[in-house]
């Protein structure tokens, strides 16, 4: 025998920490929790807010890689959803979503296979920056009878991926065009860095700068006879400036459903924090330990958490802040007259959304005071 | 039909990214990979570096949740490993280990009934700095007609959970001793806080400072009949020094086995890093865009590796940074003359083990350039 294989026997799925119709008090932790009513009012607001305005809105489901939600967004007008991976996509596909952009480059040949072969069960899309990735592309998509929709990625800021805005897209945008199994779809132009600026003005300043970036690409395409059919891009900080800029045709917010305590410090124009969208994503944490009167300990910590974008907000218990994160504890600072107790249950507003659901594999789907559904999160850890 | 009833079908297991025999290179990405020969370099190094010094080895399996680890640690010398979770220490039986610790507070009926379940298959220790706790276990044990070990765990200085030392503990551990289904098995000392002090003078008050709390105790308990069979607690910071304060019976190191960045930046008595242990732990990324000389991304971002503690390091290949984490990307600055090409794969040392592996399912085993076993990381997400 190998000694270093494997002997370790399966495990039965991972349980989930609440059961339909349990009281929130019963649940147990940590556990991800989502206020219904809070997400159904989030769902809504979002084509309320684009009203008289012509945008397509392609969710990112990246935020929460839970096929339910995805239906549900798109019972809401949404045309698709985007995906960063195909992994991701493949369980978005397997839970009913028929349109799928991955928002980002695929490389690599066991990949690039999987996408192609996701291309004859759903409209699929990819974004590009590099001409050896589009030719792999097309051989992949004929290899798999598959079409491709292909977008050039436009670096309009974020400097991370995507090619600089004006002729680098061209020669991009006419390579796709003559690849066999690929079809230029357009532009990805999403400003990832615009999406946390603090003020109205550094948010409007870093759109306008895209914008401009896509106008100038979008004028050299048309010259060379390659018109961009789709602009996208957008996060949930940004997404009304583009939604009107008469550049953008699609928008990908995603983080909307949930908000966080980093997009929470965003600011509007009357210097107050936006309140568009409510908070409806809460880590369900329970006191575990509690000797000193200015402190206690709770089981969230940084393997229920990501603390990327700061620490989680303690909702509700005013007095009681989170002030410390280990692997499995959270340490809770006490200011007087603030109290808690021993098993007491308390919600936290997580740092960051996205990479804190990536943690967990199931929602709890709560209204009021009682769990009313389960969704899988089945995009968790799918991130190849 | 319940309008947020879940709608997902079941989703076949997440797939291994790698097969037996297969190059590094082939290996698709993210992966965690654990480098065979270091790894087992590690594994023995341990009971080595504890010749002539009398004290037993329960490594942390928080830092693996990974059972086939788990055994191998048992098989170089380890009594059984300490988990942090209930959930944790079900995958660890599951996998065939006969003696947890759990080396933690289990607050909540739904756990605690799960943890004297599972003292009927293997030995079970459990930490406890509450009299209410205490009771809720004896009830919970007797209904189960099983035994717990239970440790009174002190605050040694980490300002986390644990009794204050002295008087305190000595009414904890009455209790214990006198609850139907507890045995008092002694203290659990771990001083969190002390294992990343930089240099070793710091380390050395940090454990002096517990030590000399630990000692005050045990001669409390000794007064009052409680006598503490086994004093436990130690990281991979200090564990010599616990080993030989002649106070310590056991030790839990977890991430030796491993190491990470930020345990490399711990030095040693000669002002250069330790380098007791050696970096067997590594992410592999693919380089997926790289459109500007100076700048490339991987597909390695905060969904794939946690910055709790900084970011990860790139392995080999001097004059390349890894120096901004997104979701699913991570900026790589070059500086000329180092190079790297579109789909290149590198790769990369976790800034924090623990909370890393946490976001795996599979532990990718190589020896040289070859995958030589897959391992399930079965204790994965299990933080209940």
């Amino acid at each position: 025998m190998n000694p270093s294989a494997s002997r370790t026997p399966p495990l039965p799925p991972h349980p989930a920490p609440a059961t339909v119709g349990m009281s929130l008090d019963e649940v147990d932790t940590p556990a991800l929790l989502l206020d219904l009513d809070a997400f159904e009012r989030n769902l809504a607001r979002l084509p309320a807010s684009l009203r008289g305005v012509s945008v397509r809105v392609r969710p990112h489901a990246k935020s929460h890689k839970c096929p339910d939600i995805a239906l549900r967004q798109i019972e809401h007008g949404a045309i698709g959803v985007c995906c960063q991976k195909v992994s991701e996509a493949e369980a978005m596909v397997r839970g009913g979503v028929k349109d799928v952009l991955v928002s980002n480059q695929v490389v690599g040949a066991t990949k690039i296979a999987r996408l192609a072969a996701l291309a004859k069960e759903a409209k699929m899309g990819v974004c590009v920056d590099d001409l050896g990735n589009i030719a792999d592309l097309s051989q992949a998509a004929q290899r798999a009878g598959a079409k491709l929709d292909v977008y050039v990625e436009v670096n309009v800021g974020a400097n991370r991926c995507g090619a600089d805005p004006g002729a680098p897209v061209v020669a991009l945008a006419r390579a796709i065009a003559t690849g066999p199994g690929l079809t230029f779809a357009g532009l990805h132009a999403y400003h990832g860095a615009a999406q946390h600026k603090r003020t109205p003005a550094e948010r409007k300043q870093g759109i306008d700068d895209a914008v401009a970036k896509v106008k100038q690409t979008l004028a050299l395409l048309e010259q060379a006879g390659l018109p961009a059919r789709i602009v996208t891009g957008a996060g949930t900080g940004t997404y009304p400036l583009e939604a009107s800029s008469n550049v953008y045709h699609e928008i990908q917010p995603g983080s909307y459903i949930f908000m966080d305590a980093d997009y929470g410090r965003n600011l509007g124009a009357d210097g107050q924090p936006v309140h568009e969208f409510e908070h409806s994503l809460f880590l369900l944490a329970t006191v575990m330990s509690h000797t000193n009167p200015q402190r206690a300990a709770v089981d969230v910590g940084l393997k229920a958490h990501s603390v990327d974008s700061g620490l989680p907000l303690v909702h509700g218990l005013p007095g009681v802040t989170y002030v410390r994160a280990a692997d499995e504890h959270g340490v809770l600072a006490l200011t007087a007259p603030a109290t808690v107790t021993l098993g007491q249950k308390i919600r936290l507003i997580p740092g960051h959304c996205d990479p804190t659901v990536n943690l967990y594999d199931w929602m709890v789907c709560y209204r009021g005071h009682h769990v009313e559904a389960l969704w899988p999160i089945t995009g968790r850890g799918r991130f190849y």
